[in-house]
C-alpha cells in the first residue's frame, strides 16, 4: 500500500514544540506521529500508529510462541476484586477512580491480576489444565502525578501484560524463564539494547523480580552493575554490610563515651569536632564513622502520617524513593507507603528527640533507650545493614550539644528492623564481590515478577493436584510498555536530523520522493511506487507537487524511514537515488532495476 | 496457525448463563467467546477476540478504501472541549466522569467530535487540506442506566467512529455518501443485514442523519417502511398532518359550545357522553375526534424540573422517548432533556389546570387561555402535527366536568410550537404518500450524521477558501458498533444447537476434530491441521485425548466454524468427513484430499 503525502493527515514541523524535553518527543511530535491530547496523553497520528501497531504485532508474535494466550479484559473494572487483595486502598491516590451513576465505585486499572486470576478461576480446576499463559495489549491508565519526557512516563498507556498460572515453583520458574527469553528476543527484534536487572517486586507483592531497562541517560531508573556481572536497580541493590561479630567479642570493645560537642548538628562540623576532641590513632575520623538517625513520615493512604527513625552511616544520603519500596514489611504495613523527610510539625509530636542530636541509646538520664518501638519516643527504628552488630559509632547522645563515641550496635542499642535505606552510589562495592559497582541510568521497558500465591490466595485460586489434594496455584506476571516502547526506540534511534526507524517497526517500508517539475518525475515515481506496492512493501510517497526538493528531503530525514528513493534529477540519465537513513549512503540504481533493489533490501532486513 | 483445544483457554458451557436474556448472550458465553467481567463489562476470551479482531479490519480496509485515515485518541480526555461545545453538561449522567489527583476533571469519552475538530485546526489551514476523513476503532464507555442483552448494551465497547471535514455542503454529501456505501459493504461483508434508516440527530446536532438497523425482533430500536420504500426510526417519522385552512375557512367553522360531560374523564368515557349528549350526523365521536393535553415534565442536567404541555389527538398516546429527541428545540433548551409525565408534585404547581378536564381554551371564566407560554398557566403548550389549523375538537373546559366541543386550532386557541409527540403506529400513513407504514424491530449497528458546522463553529476550526477567505469546515460523524455487531452477527447467525459464525468473521477457518481413541486417528488428525495450516488457514483442532466424539461433535455446533473436518471411523475406509456448519451437509473425502476440498471450500467463501 501507499501512503500519498498530498492527502496523508500529516504535517511535519521544522520546530520544537515548547514543552518537549527530551529527543522522542520533540522527534516524534516533529515527524508527525504523535501529538498532545492532555496533560499527559497523546494522540496518534496515522503514521505514529503504524508503529505502534508494529512494535504490538511484535511483542504479540512472541508471547503466542511461547504459548500465550491473548484475551481482552475491561479497563474499567468493579472495586471489589482489587479490595479483595488489598489494592484498592494501596495503590492511594496512583489510580483513577470513577463513580457511576449508581454510585458504585469502578477503577482504571493500571494492572490485572485480580481479574485474570478470577478468569482462571472460573475456567479451571485441575492441575491438568495448568500450565495457562494469558496475555492482553491493552490501554493502561495511571494518574501520574508528573507525566513528562513525551510518551516515556504518561497517564494512559498501551500495555501487554501477561500472567502464568502453574501449579508449583518449578512451574513458575519455568513459566518465568519463558517469559525472560521472550522479552529478550522482543526487544532484539525491536532493536531495542535492554538489560535485565534484579528488581523489588514494589506493590506487585512475589519474591523473583527482573526489570528489564534500557540504558538511556534520560530513563528515570538507575542500575548499577559489577564487573562480575551482576546487574540491579538501585531500588533493588543488597548492601554488602561487614560481618556480625559475636558477644565476646563486642564485649571486649570499648565502653561508649558520652562528650560534649559544641555546634555539631551538621555531620561535617561534628567529624570536625571529633577530630579535634579525640582524635584517633588509627587515622582521622571520617563521615562514615558517624551515624545519623534521620527522622521520616510514611505517608499511608487516606493521608494518615506515622514517623519513623532509620539510621544510616554519616556519609551516606538516605533514598526516600528506595524505602518506599522496601520499607513496608520492616513497618508492618501491606502496601507501599509514601516516605518523605519529617516535618517540623511531625517533630513536634516527639518532645523526646533533641533535634541534631538524636541517637539510639538512652537519653542524658540514663534508662530506656530513646529509639525503638518498646522505647522512650516509641518511634520504630531502622537500621541500614551496615549497621551490622559489633560496629561502633559516634552519633547523638539525646542531649543538646552532646555525642556519644563508640556506641557499639547490637551491644549498646538495638532496632527493630534492617531496611535498605541508601542512595546506592558509583564505587560502591558488589554483592558479588566481584568489585566496584557502576550505576547507569536506564529506561524501564518490561518487568517480570514471580507473585507466587499472594493474589491466588486472596481469591482462592486452587486446582486439585495429581494426588487429588486442593493447591493454591502459583502465578507470575509480566508486562511490557508498548507505548514506552516505541519512545525509547525514537529516543535511541535518531541523530541531529530526525529519526532513524529499525526496520522492523518502521511506520513504512521506504520514502518514495518525487523532486522536480517534470510530469515524467512524477509518472516514473508513480510507477515505482506501484512496483514497491506489487511486491507487498508499504510506501511513503511525497507526491506533493509543489513542495520544494529541500523540504522534502528534510521530511525524509526527519521521519526516518530505513530506505529512500529519490526520483528526479537523476531521471535524465535513467537512475534513480537510493539512500540509507541509517548510514547515509546513496547509491544510483537504473530507474528499472530500482523496486528489485528496494525489494531486496527490505527483504534482507538491512 | 493452529489452536489446540488440549490448551487452548476454552470451556464450553452445556447450560445457559442465568444472567442471558438473549441468544446471541447465551451463544458466545457457552461457546467460550465472552466473559462477564462487571456490571455491564465483558471479557473477551481468545475465540471471541478474534471474531472482533475481523470485525474491525473488515471495518478498516472498507474506511481505508474511501480514503479514511486511521488514528487513535485517548479515551480519558479533558473537560475543557466538551464544555466549549456544551456536550460537557449535555450529556448528564449518561457517561463517566473522572477527577485527577489535582482535581482536574476528565471523562471517558462516548464519542469525540471535539477532539477530531481540534486536531485538524491544529494541522490544517487551507481547503487544499480538505477533504479528511479521519477515523479511530477505540474502546467507548457509556454509564448506561440498564446495560442489557449481553453485547448489546455495555457500559464500555469498540467503535469506530470517524469524521470527515470538508470546505463545503457539497464537500459533506460527498463525504457523507461514501460513508454510507463503506457501511453498506462492511454490513454485507459481515453477513449483516440492515437497513439504512431516516433518523434523528440526537445530542449530536446537524441535519441529515440515517441509522442503519439490524432488522432483529430483541432490537431496541424501532422503525417504519412504506410501500414506496419510505424507511425511518419511528422517533425520526414525519406525521403526516392535515393541510391547514385559511382564516376565511376557519372563521366559516361552528362556534365553540361548552357542555358539562359529567365522569369524563378519560377518553373513553369522553367519547361515550359525547355521543350521548350530542350525536354527529356524519357518524359517531371517536377518540380521534377528542384533544387530549397532557403535562410532562422535562428534567433537565442538575435535576431540574420543567413542566410542559403537549396536545395530541385522543386516540393517540405520547412517546415520551420519542420527545426526548424532539422537544428540545420547542423548549428552548440546548441538550436533550428527559421526559417523563408530570407527577401530583408537579401538578400542584399549577392550580389552574383542572385535572381530567385541562384544554387550550380560556378557563370557566373566559380571558387569557389556560395554556401557552404567555397564558394563565405560563406552562409552554406544544402540539403534535395533526393539531393543524381548522382542525377542530372536543376537549377540556377548564372546569370540573365541562368539556367544549368544536374548538378550532389556530382560531380558538394558539401553541409555541409543533413537535413529534405520539407512539407511530402500524398502519399509519407514510409521509411519501405511497400508502401505510408497517414497524419492525431493529438493532442500530451505525449512524451516519452531516454535522454542518456545529462543532467547527463551536471550536473554531476554519480554512481559507479558494478565494481566500476564512470559511466555518463543515464537519459529519460517522460510527459503527463493533462489539454490537459481534453479537448482532451471532443473534442472527445461529441455530438450536449452537453459533453459525458467516466465514468472513469466523474465529478460525475450520475445526478438526479426532474422534477415536486409536493413535491412528490422531496422527491422521495432525497431518491434515499441519496441510491446513501450511495452507495458511487457522484450524481449531479438537486434539483432546480424553474426550468422547459426542462432546466434540456438541462443540463444533456451539463454535459454530462454517467447516469441519471429522477423522475417526471413516479413516478404515480412507476418508473423513467434510461438514458444512450452515447447511449441515456432509460429504465423504479421501484423507489425501481432504486439505485441498477444504481449502478450496474456504477460498470460494462457502
Amino acid at each position: 500500500m501507499a501512503l500519498r503525502m498530498s492527502t496523508l493527515f500529516l504535517r511535519t514541523l521544522r520546530d520544537d514544540p515548547a514543552d518537549a524535553e527530551v529527543a522522542s518527543h520533540r522527534l516524534l511530535v516533529r515527524a508527525g506521529m504523535i501529538r498532545r491530547a492532555g496533560f499527559g496523553t497523546f494522540t496518534w497520528l496515522p503514521l505514529g500508529l503504524r508503529v505502534l501497531r508494529r512494535v504490538e504485532q511484535i511483542v504479540r508474535e512472541e508471547m503466542d510462541a511461547i504459548g500465550g494466550q491473548e484475551v481482552h479484559f475491561p479497563a474499567l473494572l468493579p472495586k471489589e476484586p482489587y479490595e479483595a487483595t488489598g489494592r484498592w486502598d494501596e495503590y492511594g491516590d496512583g489510580i483513577f477512580r470513577v463513580q457511576d451513576r449508581k454510585g458504585a465505585d469502578l477503577l482504571l486499572a493500571p494492572t490485572h491480576e485480580e481479574m485474570f486470576t478470577l478468569l482462571v478461576k472460573d475456567h479451571y480446576s485441575s492441575y491438568k489444565d495448568l500450565p495457562a499463559y494469558l496475555y492482553q495489549i491493552q490501554t493502561k491508565y495511571r494518574d501520574e502525578s508528573r507525566p513528562r519526557a513525551g510518551l516515556l512516563r504518561v497517564r494512559d498507556f498501551v500495555m501487554k501484560d501477561s500472567y502464568s498460572f502453574t501449579v508449583d515453583d518449578a512451574g513458575l520458574d519455568e513459566a518465568y524463564e519463558a517469559h525472560r527469553a521472550a522479552y529478550e528476543r522482543i526487544f532484539a527484534r525491536l532493536g531495542l539494547e535492554t538489560v535485565a536487572v534484579e528488581a523489588t517486586a514494589g506493590a506487585m507483592g512475589g519474591s523473583r523480580s527482573e526489570e528489564f531497562l534500557h540504558p538511556c541517560a534520560i530513563g528515570e531508573d538507575t542500575f548499577v552493575e559489577s564487573p562480575g556481572g551482576y546487574r540491579a536497580n538501585v531500588e533493588a541493590v543488597t548492601t554488602v554490610a561487614p560481618a556480625p561479630l559475636d558477644e565476646a567479642a563486642m564485649a571486649a570493645l570499648p565502653a561508649p563515651e558520652v562528650k560534649e560537642t559544641p555546634a555539631s548538628t551538621t555531620i561535617a562540623a561534628l567529624v570536625d569536632v571529633a577530630n579535634e576532641l579525640a582524635p584517633r590513632a588509627e587515622g582521622a575520623w571520617t563521615a562514615a564513622d558517624t551515624l545519623k538517625c534521620v527522622v521520616l513520615t510514611a505517608v499511608l493512604d487516606g493521608d494518615e502520617r506515622r514517623q519513623f527513625v532509620v539510621a544510616v552511616p554519616g556519609d551516606r544520603e538516605v533514598d526516600l524513593k528506595r524505602l518506599e519500596t522496601t520499607v513496608a514489611p520492616a513497618l508492618g504495613l501491606s502496601g507501599e507507603p509514601g516516605v518523605e523527610a519529617a516535618t517540623e510539625e511531625d517533630l513536634r509530636r516527639h518532645p523526646s528527640l533533641v533535634k541534631g542530636y538524636i541517637g539510639p541509646g538512652a537519653g542524658p538520664d540514663g534508662g530506656a533507650p530513646v529509639l525503638g518501638a518498646e522505647s522512650v519516643s516509641g518511634l520504630p527504628f531502622l537500621v541500614d545493614p551496615r549497621i551490622a552488630a559489633g560496629t561502633a559509632w559516634i552519633t547523638g547522645a539525646n542531649a543538646d550539644q552532646r555525642h556519644v563515641f563508640g556506641l557499639v550496635a547490637g551491644r549498646d542499642f538495638g532496632w527493630d528492623g534492617v531496611v535498605e535505606a541508601t542512595v546506592v552510589r558509583d564505587g560502591d562495592e558488589a554483592p558479588d564481590g566481584s568489585g566496584p559497582l557502576t550505576a547507569r541510568r536506564g529506561i524501564e521497558m518490561g518487568h517480570i515478577f514471580q507473585l507466587g500465591r499472594k493474589y491466588a490466595e486472596a481469591l482462592d485460586l486452587k486446582v486439585l493436584d495429581q494426588n487429588g489434594k486442593q493447591v493454591v496455584v502459583t502465578m507470575g506476571s509480566y508486562g511490557i510498555g508498548v507505548t514506552r516502547a516505541v519512545a525509547a526506540i525514537a529516543e535511541s534511534h535518531r541523530d541531529e536530523k530526525g529519526l532513524v526507524w529499525p526496520r522492523a517497526v518502521a511506520p513504512a517500508d521506504v520514502h518514495v520522493l518525487a523532486t522536480g517539475k517534470g510530469a515524467e518525475v512524477f509518472e516514473a515515481a508513480e510507477q515505482i511506487v506501484a512496483g514497491l506496492e506489487a511486491a507487498g512493501l508499504t510506501v511513503l510517497f511525497d507526491d506533493r507537487p509543489k513542495v520544494s526538493a529541500g523540504v522534502k528531503f528534510g521530511d525524509v530525514e526527519l521521519i526516518g524511514l530505513p530506505t529512500s528513493v529519490v526520483v528526479g534529477r537523476g531521471l535524465a540519465d535513467g537512475v534513480v537515488e537510493v539512500k540509507d537513513r541509517a548510514t547515509g549512503e546513496a547509491r544510483s540504481v537504473p530507474v528499472a532495476e530500482a523496486v528489485d533493489a528496494v525489494v531486496a533490501e527490505v527483504r534482507d532486513g538491512r
